[in-house]
Parts: C-alpha cells; structure tokens; sequence
C-alpha cells in the first residue's frame, strides 16, 4: 500500500540507481539544482551500484549520505520518495515498474527500453501510477537545453509559419577507429542497439517536441561498418549499428530526415537540427549549446540572415538562473534542467513532461525504422 | 560526313545555344578563360536564341561576334567547331545528338536529360563521336569548385581512410514562400523533375565523384508542399517535387544520405557535403566556395580539429591563375575552370570528364529515387 | 603567531568574503571542486556579508555550514585555513592583509586593488607570508579555461615559433544603451576603474601568460562615451572609463593590442585572443569557450588552415575529471579549476599561480595605460 | 588645351598604365563591366609597361587592342579619354598630374602617393581639373564590395543609432616566414611605407566612409619584425613597416582602433571591420567578403544576434547584375563595381567618388601615426 508524498512533512528522499556516466550526471544534477533554482527540499539520501566500494566512493563524491548495492531493498525504504534510474536500458524495465508500484516517483533515462514489449510494459505501469498521483518522466534532457526551449517557444508562437521539413543528425565518432574495443554497447543483447537508440533516440524525440507533431511513417537504414571488434579474448562479433539514416512523414504534412553516426570523424557530440518554415528557419547544434541560429523571413530580404543567439539572456528559458549574459553553461545542465522541471512537477501535483508514453512513441519510431522493408531500386552503371 | 579539327590551322569556332541564366554564365567562362589560363586558341561565334532582339543584345553584352535564332543552321556551320548547350534540358538530346553526328564538341549542361529514355540516346551518341575523335562532356561545374577538386585530391591520396558515409545536402529557398509564382521549371513535362534532377543532381554526382564510387542502391522520397502557384490566368498544378530525400548504397560499403529543398527558408545555395573516413573527414558549403573543412584523424588527439582551409594558394587546384592568396573568387568561375578542362581535353585530344555517361549514371539515380517503393512501416502513437 | 596548517589532522577549513555574483561562482566551485578532482579535504564552513539575512540565504543555497556578518571575526577563527576574497576591489587589501598576517590562506579576487598602493602593500604581505608558509592566489580564472591552458602548451613546446604579435580584446555590451542606470561599479571611489581594470585587466594577463613575456611600455586611451546615468535621485556623474585602448610593447620583441568595451553591441562576453607566431596562430573566443583555434605552419601549406579543436578530450588540461568528448562545459568551471589548483598547491606546499605579484604587474600596465600621455598627432582634413 | 569628351560622339578610350597585379585586375574590370552594367561606351585601348614583349603579351591576354611602353605619349593621345593608373605607389604623382593636365580622367590605384608633397600635388592637380569638368579618382576598391555598401547603407539609415566605436584590421601573411625573400615593397625609397601604406590605408578608408565621419587624432606604433631579407646578392635591410597599430580619435566623438599586419600567420586577406552603435553592430571580413553581420538591437532581447546576410540579392546594392540568391562573387569584382561608378560618374559629368581628396586625408592619418611621439610609459616588473 502506498502512502502519497507530503512535501510539507520532510524533504523528499532520493534513491539514484547506477553510478556510472548517467549516474555522475544525474547526481551533479541534483546536488545543484537548490543552488539556481526554487524546487521542493529533498534529500540525496542513496545511490546503488553493484560494486559495494565503488559505489561508496561514487557516494562520497557525488553527494549522497549513504551507498547500497540492492536496488530491490531501496525502492521499497519509507524514506524514499523518487527513484532516479541510471541503470543500463535492459534494467529499465523492471526497475521503474517495480519502483512505480512501489509507490515512488521515477525518472528513467532514455532509451525507455530495449524493446518495445518492455517499453509498454513501463507505459502501462506509468499510467497506472499516475492515477494514484505517482509521477514519472523520461530523461530526454535536450528538451531543456535553453537553445532547444527557446526554439520551442519561437515554434509555438508561430514564427516559423508553416513548417515544411526538419534536417536532424547526431554525430559523433568515437567507434571511427576501426580498432577501439568491443563493449557491452555494441552488444544487442545488452544494449538494444547502437546509434539508433542512443543517439538517433534524442534527434527524434527532439523532432517530435519541437514541431509539435507525430512520427506516422519511417523509412530507414541500418549499417555497421566494423563487424568485429577486439574483446578481451580475441575478436568479439559486434552485433548493433554503428549508423542510421531514415527519412520520416510526419503529422500534419511535414517530413523530416535523421541521421546518427558514431563514425562521423571530427563530430564529437552534434546534435544537429534545422527547421524550414514558410516564415523562419531555425539551426542548432549540441556543440554550441548556448547558441540558437534563426533566420526571419518576415524582415525585409535585405536584412535576412540566420543569426546567432546566445541563449544567456535572463529573457531566456532556464537561462535567468545562471550567470550574467554572455557567460556560458555546459551541457550537464540540461540535467540540472531536468531535475529542476521533475521535482516541480511533484511539487505541484502534475505530470511532468516528456512522460513514458512520450518515451514510447520514440521507441516505435526506432522500431518502425529497423523494420522497414529498405526496398531500395537497384542502380546499374554505364561506363565511359 | 565530319573532319576532324586542326587546332593548328585556326582558332576553335564555339556557338552557345542558350542565353539566360546558363547562356550568362557560360559566356562568362568564355570571354575570360584566356586571360587566365592557357588553352587553345578559340572565337566566341555565336550564341543562338528563339528572341532574335534578346540574342542579339545578348550576343553583344557577352561577347559574341554574332547571334543567331536556328540552331540547327548553327551546329553545321563549318566554323563551328564546338556547341556548348545551355539550353532548357527538354532540348538538350536533340540539340546534342545533333551536333554530335555533325562532328562537333559538345559541352552540355545538367541534367543530361528530362528522361532516362534520351539520355541514354545522347550516351550512345556520344560513345560513338568519340570514336571519331568528338568529344562531349556533361556540367557538373561543382567538380571545379576549388575546395572540391582538393577534397578529390585528398581522398584519391587515401587522407581520408575508408570512406564511411557520406551526408550531402543541397538547400535553396526561392519557393519557400507558398505565393511565389508558377514558372516552367515547376512543370514536370518542361523541366523533368523538381529540386531532384536540378539540384540533388549536383549532390549526386559529387558524391560519386569525391569517393570514387557508384551509387548501387536507393530508397527515396519526394514531396511536393505547395500544390498549386499563381499562374498568368489563375492558379496552376506544380509537378515536380519541393524538395526530395534519399539514402544511398554505395560500392565498397559506403552509405550516404542526400537530401534537396527549394523551400529550406533562410538557406540561398547550400551544397554542403561531409564525408567520414576512419582516417579523417570532410566538410563543404557552396556559399563558402572558397573554404573547404578538413580533419585529420593521424595528428595526435590533443591538436585534432576541423581546419578551414581558405582554398586559394598557389598550391590548390585552378588557384594559381588567379590572385593572391586570400583573395577569394567567385562562383562562375567554376565555369571558366569547365571551360578550361575541356578546351585543353580538345586541344590533347583526350575525352573530357565528367563524361555523358557520367551524367547518365546520375540520371540513373535519380530515376531509382523517384521509382522506389517508399514502402514505409506505419507508426502509431500511444497517448499519454 | 600562525600555525602551520596539516592538512592530515582535519579538513581545511574555508571562509569566502561575499555571496553576490563572485561569491556565488566561488561558492559553486567549492561545492563541486570534490566530485571531479583529487584534492585536499576541506569543508565550506562559514560566508560572510554585510546583509544577515541574504547571506544566511547564500549560505544556505550554495553550500556553505553558517554565515556571517564580521570578516574580521572570520578570518581570526581557529577552524579557517583559507580565506576566498570575493568582495569589490576597494575590501581587498584590508582584508587580504589581515588573513595573511592572520595565517590564513588567501585567495582574492582580480584586479588586485583599486590603487597600486594598495597592491603594493598586498603583495609585501603576500611576500611575507609566504616565507612562513602562507600561500596565496589572485583570481585571474581564465588561465584556467581549458583551451587556454592547452594554448599556452602549445606555445610554451615552441608550436607557434618566434611570436610577434598578439591582439586581445574583451567586448561585452551590458552598457551599449544611454539609458541604462548608474551604479557602484561606474564610480571611481568603488570601482577604480571601468572597463579597463574590470575585463581589460583580463585580457593584459592573458597575454602575459600565454606568451610567457611581460609588458614593458603602454600607450592608451580611455573614453567615456555616456557620461551621466540615471540614479535613484536623478542622474549622476559616470567617473569610470566606459571603453579603453592600448598598444604595448612586451619583452622579446614582442607587441600586442588590447581593447576593451562596455558598449560594444551585440557582444555579450568575448574575451578574444589571437597570437601569432612565424611558425602557427592561435585564435580564442571566450563566448566559444570549449573550442580552441589553431594554425600549424610547419604544415603543407596546401593542408594549412585556422583549425577547431573541441577542447574535451582527456588528452586536454582539465578535460579528463568531466564528460565524455564534445560534452561541452561551462564557464563557471574556469572557477572549479582555479580552486582545485589553489587547493593542489596549499596541499603540497608549494606557491599557487598566479601570485599577488602577477596581479600587481597587471595593475601596473593598467595604471601605464591610464597615465600615458596620450600625445595625439592632430590631423586637418581637406575638403573635396 | 583640352577637349571634353562627348560620349555620344564616340566610345571613350582608355589607357591603363601597368600590367603586374593591379593591372591584371582592372584589365579584368574593363573587360566585364559592360557585360553586367550599363555603362557609357568605350573601348580597352592601351595598356603601358617597360618590358615590351610583356606588355604585349598582356595585351592580348587582358583586352587591350594595343601595348605601348611609354605612357607620356600615351596620355596626350587623342583617342585616349581615361587613365588607370595601376603603376607602383612612387609613379602615382607624375602620371596622375600629367594625364590630368593633359585633361584626361584619372583613376589612381591607392595609396595616393609616397610622400604627402606628392599627394598634396595630386590633389591640386585634381581640383583644377575638375573645375574644367575632367574627373579623378582614387581606387579605394573595398568601398564597392557590396556587403561594404550595404553596412554604409544601413548606418547611413541610422540603424546603428549613435557609433561609439571602430575595430579594424587587415591581417596578412606573406612575411610571417623570417626567409621569404626581399622585394620592392620593402624599400621605403619605392613603397613609401609597409603595412601602413598597402592596407592600413584601406582600413582607415573604411572607418571613415562607413561612419561618415573624419579622423581627427592619431597615436601609432609600427614594428620591423624581421629587418634583413635575402635578396639576389646576400641580406637587404628592410627599410618599411611589418605591422601597424593605432588608436585613432574621429569627429563625432567616436573612436577607433586600426591594426595592420603581413605577419599574422594563417591570415590571408582578412580585412576586419566592427562597427558598435547604441542600436545596433555590424561585423565584416574580406575573406568572407559576400557576408554581413548584423545585430539589430531594438528587437527584443530574446531574439537578438548577429546575422550573417548573404548579400546577394537583387536587394543588394550591386547584387543585381551579378547571378542569382546564394551565387557568390569574388574580390575581383569590387573593382568591377569600381569602374561601373567611375563611368557612370564621368557619363554624368558628375565627380566620382572618392576623391584624390579623400585619398589625401587618409595619407594625412597614415603620415600621423607614423610621426606620432609614441611616448609610452615604461612598466617595470615585480617578480613573485
């Protein structure tokens, strides 16, 4: 039986469960977010890993009173209240339902899951939840990049009219060396798959939010260009995508193209996106986060251009809690962000946003695109 | 019955059919190639066009010593020696079939053809002039850009290690505005096709061109945004495709991704293209011709990074004949580099590149992309 | 009489001096400096200000055990070791004295003091302290950006050869408008100066420390271009430099510009530099702070061009304690840096930099700047 | 005595004196402009060098029906109407006051002269016969680079609001190498001055076109960085300047600073202009020359940045007569632009502009930062 949070009582109590790149991040995040923001107290009280000493170590340095190494044991403490899952995606699953029933609030990173049964499973739990005032959301964090928020918002105000396509990539190239090792990434049964999941996951999720529409058809391809990749005794068989490419139709008549790479030589972490509209246009990329491009089309031709926005302006979304204009933050702030925007949800009651079905759809996009047929016209050459 | 030409004895009589936009350009290539490069010695004869007053007037500003209206008079005259086609590319077969079995050079612009059926004529044709010692040539100008001819140079000499993927892009926004009005190029029975066979054309061949392999598979999609533009009398059916999205195979394993609007808002005449290797990477924009991006992946880590080389030192493809480093040329001059390449390919006696086969196995492709089957797995949304 | 601090027997123990905008960034960099680097143990005990309410508040959202109103209180206390100086310039030689003579650790703020009087005096007392073990530090942050301190590697291997010149600028635009209203920072009484010991100050020790010379002769101009602002009680007198300029000469031959602007529209916080060498270049962009330019002339002069390197690799300064590759971070980190260097050398006794010395030597080149002479040739137009 | 010339009698003959670099370009100019603009009539007569086989030789290649090798016969011919003098710095004065008393129109490459006396010289010469309706100019060519025009358009509209102040630079780097050998353009006897005079000079120009104002006072420094270089028969004293830096104060109470250099390694041709104005800013670079940058400050804070407007379109002064949106032109064609206005304006019987005037104030700038006292203030440092 769950008892209903009263923030009113006690701060709320926060169990992260993983310590490992997502956990670090996550726990920044919240070991911060008080020092920029107004959110309800709560407490860093444990983070769980299976390593007993490394998870102790990660404890000390990121913040949390204590460690553990059960999460089964920890989602259940009364004095947990949020679950904050860091875990690799094929624990996804189990975790958040688990927690969700539980009674806990959760935040669960991106991809949802690994695969679609797993992801409606979640969905369905989330629902359930919801309706016992058990909140949850998806760590889709780019959603709260003040550059990607402030595109956002010039979108919904109308300013790019008619959106006629997207052109999104993620770009990044540390499997452009054909001899970088194997690890349990590029591993199907560990990881799901490769660029497509964590990469192209984001770009999508970003198409959806920022045009406000749907995914209805995917065409796509998949490629791995290394087959075999050493592991600790001998050559290991690398079984997800170094690469995708698909084309999209959209709600409302909009097609868009993504792409993701993680042997794009030189790209280290480009999230790239454009948006053409009959009145604007719109670019972006994860490289210089601070900085939005927008070109409009209503001003006279002879001034249009795309311009630069630094997006550091107290005018700016997230951005008047930071420092003086011009003054730069990183990316881990889009979790910080994300931390501010889940805890005030709670606070208030509500559903935060991007939710598990937001999650969801996202997953059957990245589905529909390892699916689809790839009939592709074969092409003969003539030769001169 | 043909004679063969004699440099030697006279200078090489060039005729122009064509004198608008292309017919500007070409012309400009030709009054100015001598004052630049050394090559045979030729006459601007004539330029031919329906208008007689326009031609003539043309004729005049772009130095030509006569015009003409019938060109099938022009490309028998026995001073003509070379016909360089600009005309729309619904009359390029005939004009070139033509001037081919008449024993004449032909230069003809891109696309080839409106279809398949005549390009493949003008591909016969041309194999068999060059039997003769007649030579033809296709205007993939973007091959003389500068920036590209190096990034050539670099990949042939393996900078780049094995080529990955390719993502190509040629973005123009001049029908972005729904209102602007209908013109032939929007009718398909004129102009072919849309953004397809004028501008990813371009993109196509580069792709082949820069990595030195063919194109074997496609998956496509074409979309058309705004159905009907004002005409003289009333609103008119457009034809042809807005904009158009392809995800290539390639021979050796290579992918690319290529992508081509006329309504991509804010964007003027953006042919980017980016290509990964395992040993380094390319970058390109046409609106920055002067600059080609380039990373080196075998410098040590800690000084890796996109170098903008400004594409206009002596050691650089065509740049030596102009002026001094830094001072940056424009876009016809990939024309005058055309002219150039082909002048001297007559003048040796060789067959000039890109060759009409080239043009055919772009046609090739871009037929491929129109006809595949765009069989799209369908996605439905959960709602949260 | 001081004791020597030991570092084994219990944590250090830290006092700032200020909780607005320095304060808050100080205190952001103690409270995270632990997650990410190996350093000394140490604990935030106490914040002092004027306000007891506000700086409770501040020491309740950034980190800090208790607050306090009385700095001399403060600084005498058994439990601190070191004394963080965020108050305005015109506090920091009283107090950065007193903490010295006290045996505290000092790490004080940039520019060093209104007067070099006051500088002066500081630094006899650094002087001081340090033969009795007391170290101390200015806050001259941006030696600590990543791409710097990876700038002056290069410099310092010989990569830019014999350097020549250097220009620097530090343009912001937060008085670009007339209108904007007076305060404490465009007094002279409390500012000692405008733009030129504010950022200018910034840029003069950039340029001593990447090049590794010392400015020997100055020659400058300073403008106040809206000389009244609007105060509570109507408008004011500004008393300080709204923009400066100033060419120098440095040893070793070397020369270098520096401009500095409150009212350059449009820039909100680019601190530029660029060096330049017989043998490469450097280009920096404080707004772009996680990219370094670089030109390497040793290179074939085909393959030369101004590069971008992403400066976050773990082969780069700082870079490996924070995100993977091409996770950009933000500019609060110059200060997370400084103080785990300032932590580093406390812990191992040794001398931190940049010393007190340092930041008279800049002190001196500003006050250079101000008292030249300004000799203007004076030139007659002639009319047409 | 001189005749006026009556265009509608007869084309107007033009003789150019100089076929190296600056002849190579005008010829250029002269030999296209009819081709895009509509000019008065007239014809490439002659082209004046000492060596005649070369001269010849650029005859045929540039345009010119003839070659001559002494351009005082030259300029009394009858058929000749214009003189464009392309011939080094120390010739301007004989041949630009000679060719106007002999009543021919003068174009003067820049700068106007060596020697102030001369310029002075020059400029009476021209106000004479301008008095008989024979015209002059000096070939500030940057004034017709159309991004240029279009920044003095925009200002002049007072979108700027009030100009506070000018950063400008013209970087090169053809001596960065301390063994690139001796030329003319080192020996002050030929070249008058080094950066100073060669691109300074355009810099100062540019100021004081594009804010509409005058330098008033000047402080200067000038640096040698590598005084002998090898010439055919050992090392030569270098007797001119490598770079140039100066803080300059102008009517209407603006400022700026002007720094030139053709030591600043990894830059080509990088003629620099920022521009700052209570309203807004505005950003150029040569190598980037068919870009503007633009900050418009009286939109709202949230959407304000520079943009980058591709200054190619019918809009566009210039533009129009060139190709379409996004088909960018080359630096040469700044000097086509020149001869389109130099001919209008002598069609018009109206004087071009700029003057020999405004050629002479600008040497009046150059000549007081060269003789400005230069008294700086020694700085001795304190070591730590």
């Amino acid at each position: 039986m769950t008892t209903l949070i009263n923030p009113s009582v006690r701060p709320l109590g926060v169990a992260a469960i993983g310590y490992a790149f997502m956990g670090k991040v996550h726990s920044n995040a919240w070991r911060n977010v008080t020092s920029f923001f107004d959110v309800p107290a709560f407490e860093q009280k444990v983070i769980v890993g299976r390593d007993p000493e490394q998870v102790a170590g990660a404890a000390a340095k990121y913040g949390w009173a204590e460690s553990a190494t059960d999460w089964r044991q920890v989602i259940t403490r009364e004095d947990i209240d949020i679950v904050d899952i860091c875990a690799p995606g094929w624990m996804h699953a189990e975790i958040a339902i688990a927690a969700l029933e539980a009674g806990k609030h959760v935040l669960v990173e991106k991809p949802l899951a690994n695969t679609l049964a797993e992801a409606e499973a979640m969905t369905d739990a989330a629902r359930a939840a919801r309706q016992r005032g058990v909140q949850s959301m998806i760590g889709f964090n780019y959603r709260r990049v003040p550059a990607l928020a402030l595109a956002r918002e010039l979108i919904a105000e109308g300013r790019l009219g008619t959106i006629r396509h997207v052109r999104a990539a993620y770009l990044q190239d540390w499997l452009a060396d054909p001899d970088s090792p194997m690890t349990w990434r590029l591993n199907k049964e560990m990881a799901g798959s490769g660029a497509l999941g964590d990469i192209a996951s984001h770009a999508i999720d970003q198409i959806q939010y920022l045009v406000g529409e749907r995914v209805t058809e995917a065409s796509g391809m998949l490629r791995t260009f290394t087959t075999h990749r050493p592991g600790p005794s001998g050559l290991e068989k690398v079984t997800v995508d170094d690469a995708v490419w698909a084309t999209l139709g959209l709600t409302g008549g909009l097609s868009a193209s993504v792409e993701a790479s993680r042997v794009a030589s030189g790209q280290k972490n480009s999230l790239q996106i454009e948006i053409y509209g009959t009145l604007g246009a719109i670019l972006f990329d994860l490289e210089s986060l601070n900085e939005l491009g927008f070109m409009d089309a209503t001003l006279p031709v002879r001034e249009q251009g795309f311009r630069r926005i630094l997006v550091n302006e107290p005018e700016h979304p997230y951005a008047g809690a930071w420092w003086p204009q011009g003054h730069v933050i990183g990316w881990e702030h889009t979790f910080t962000h994300q931390i501010r925007d889940f805890l005030v949800a709670i606070g208030t009651g509500t559903a935060p946003s991007p939710s598990l079905e937001d999650g969801l759809n996202v997953q059957r996009v990245l589905a529909a695109i390892e699916e689809s047929a790839n009939n592709k016209c074969t092409i003969t050459a003539v030769q001169a």
